[in-house]
């Protein structure tokens, strides 16, 4: 079954959910152009959740997707943070920083009842997950109200296990993806899997549709994706230029930039491994470093950082996610590119 | 242009060569199944390249492709070798293998003049090259007698690195592929791309035609790369089960278990990093491990391990090289995989 007939929508594409990237204005150009608009929650709470969810239903009538991470926060490890904190100190001296000062950034919450209780409200038509699903009382909910329920895979491991809990289509999330890998079943990264032998063992391995994410820029890789046996793809990267998305202009300048060429998957800005644009603290500390925080703790003491570096026009330490064809990324309005896409 | 146009072959297929695994027979089918069979020379010396061009030239009238590697031959550094030793003492110790008995295993040569002696009595219609290209007056000798050049990019660096050196055609090999990584210009595995991502940026970065390796494994992988923009296509573990392939007992295992599943990039078994199945010695050491000496001089200490590891029926020490599609390693005579890759 393609993912028109599943979501019914016009197109194959899903633009994928870009926490810190993009709100419900992307997602509402991309429903209104044919493809299926994402919101991410990731960094929202419920109020902000309502927020978007009421402006995505008011300005379009077509399917979208709501987008969440169902993480386990961990326990903070004081002793690992103050390791990780000892590693970024010469950071710290360099732009004034007391990291006694430093206050939580930006965070990551994972699904939970609370934003269950405002997906209610809407019904939403489709509900996608990373890192895996949320407990079982969860699902039953969501899926109660007749959401249907995406997550992401990045081994044929994870998209057997996503089947066997219920989802109505697996996401097969190749390593050229941006972003946060959706990893759950494994933590090691020597055997993440590139998209076009991902896509063709996720095909053979599940029967529910396959839908390709990680380095799908243009027409020619949907065209590909499809016959690789994937029913869609879900592009993002390509759609970070986009006058809607909210990308940072630190980040959009680094697309558009010969820095796109090369991305690195990294713990480094969140505690968990994620695709982005290499810059001067990866380069420093070598895009994995054991030392980080748990995720998403990770992210506190590196926002203070971020925030005095791009005060200052720098971009070095700033999570820049995007895929391996960062460079293809299209300023031009997000219903004009889901068209261009599925052209 | 196609490289079936090019090499003046039917199939827009390149049997990838596979030194260690393959010799003369899988190439001859090949080629006369209309595909463009390689010999791999990298661990054969002169008498041997030429007895097997021999058997090549006397079996088909097809194009053929000869490949060999080019890399810099380093100076032994005892001090290193001896840590690296020290780190294999656990093995050695179970083994009761005297370190200080240990001979040289097969070596891997670089192209030079006196294999350039041995193509000159052929003057084969094709050569490719891993790890870049040889020096120009060796380049000079190939090119004198009309050989095709061909070498193998793993970022658009050196894409245009090899088009601006004389290549009729470049080899995208993207992070799926089994076997020596060709990377050059580079030695950051952090930055290496995916065959979905990396087939689409050479495209557009070059214009001599873009042969696609990594993760193909069937008529839909074929497709999906000629959608990339790819010219033709270069497949290797996909032969690896072909009875005409010399692929070894414990590797021919492997490829068919569940092991095949979980392949990684390893510099273990070789200095180099190269992508094979997981084994022991890679999950024991992690795959990528500094204290490995240079290609190829690590090879020879686990040389001594792996025959010894063999003769019991333990796959702990052999390097299975293999792409990230090794599951779909095909048990048919090669010149039947040709075309049904091609259908």
């Amino acid at each position: 079954m393609s993912i028109s007939e599943l979501f019914g929508i016009e197109l194959p594409i899903i633009q994928a959910p870009m926490a810190g990237s993009q709100g419900s204005a992307l997602a509402i150009a991309v429903c209104n152009a044919g493809g299926l608009g994402s919101q991410p929650c990731a960094m929202l709470g419920p109020d902000q959740i309502r927020a978007e969810l009421k402006a995505i239903t008011a300005a379009t009538s077509k399917p979208y997707n709501v987008n969440f991470f169902v993480h386990q926060p961990p326990e903070p490890d004081p002793v690992r943070e103050k390791a990780w904190r000892k590693v970024l100190a010469p950071y710290f001296a360099e732009y004034g920083i007391d990291p006694e000062s430093i206050q939580a950034g930006p965070q990551r919450m994972p699904f939970n009842d609370a934003a269950a209780d405002v997906l209610e409200e809407f019904k939403p038509p489709v509900v996608s997950f990373h890192f895996g699903l949320p407990s079982d009382a969860l699902m039953k909910r969501v899926k109660g109200w007749g959401s249907k329920i995406l997550s992401s895979a990045t081994t044929v491991d994870e998209a057997r296990y996503l089947e066997a809990h219920g989802v109505d289509a697996v996401i097969a999330q190749g390593s050229e993806a941006g972003g946060h890998r959706g990893m759950f079943l494994s933590e090691d990264l020597h055997t993440q899997v590139g998209t076009f032998a991902l896509v063709q063992q996720i095909v053979h391995a599940v029967k529910v549709p396959v839908i390709a994410a990680g380095g799908i820029s243009d027409a020619r890789g949907v065209k590909a994706a499809m016959a690789l046996g994937a029913a869609g793809v879900q592009p993002g990267t390509v759609y970070l230029c986009c006058p809607e998305a909210t990308t940072n202009p630190i980040h959009r300048a680094a697309l558009k930039s010969d820095a796109a060429a090369n991305t690195a998957i990294t713990n480094l800005f969140t505690g968990r491994p994620a695709r982005g644009i290499v810059n001067r603290l990866m380069r420093d500390l070598t895009p994995i470093n054991f030392a980080a925080p748990q995720f998403p703790l990770a992210a506190t003491a590196i926002f203070a950082l971020r925030q005095k570096a791009e005060a200052k026009g720098a971009n070095d330490f700033t999570s820049m996610w995007a895929g391996q064809n960062a460079s293809a990324c299209r300023e031009m309005p997000a219903a004009e590119l889901t068209r261009a896409l599925a052209s």
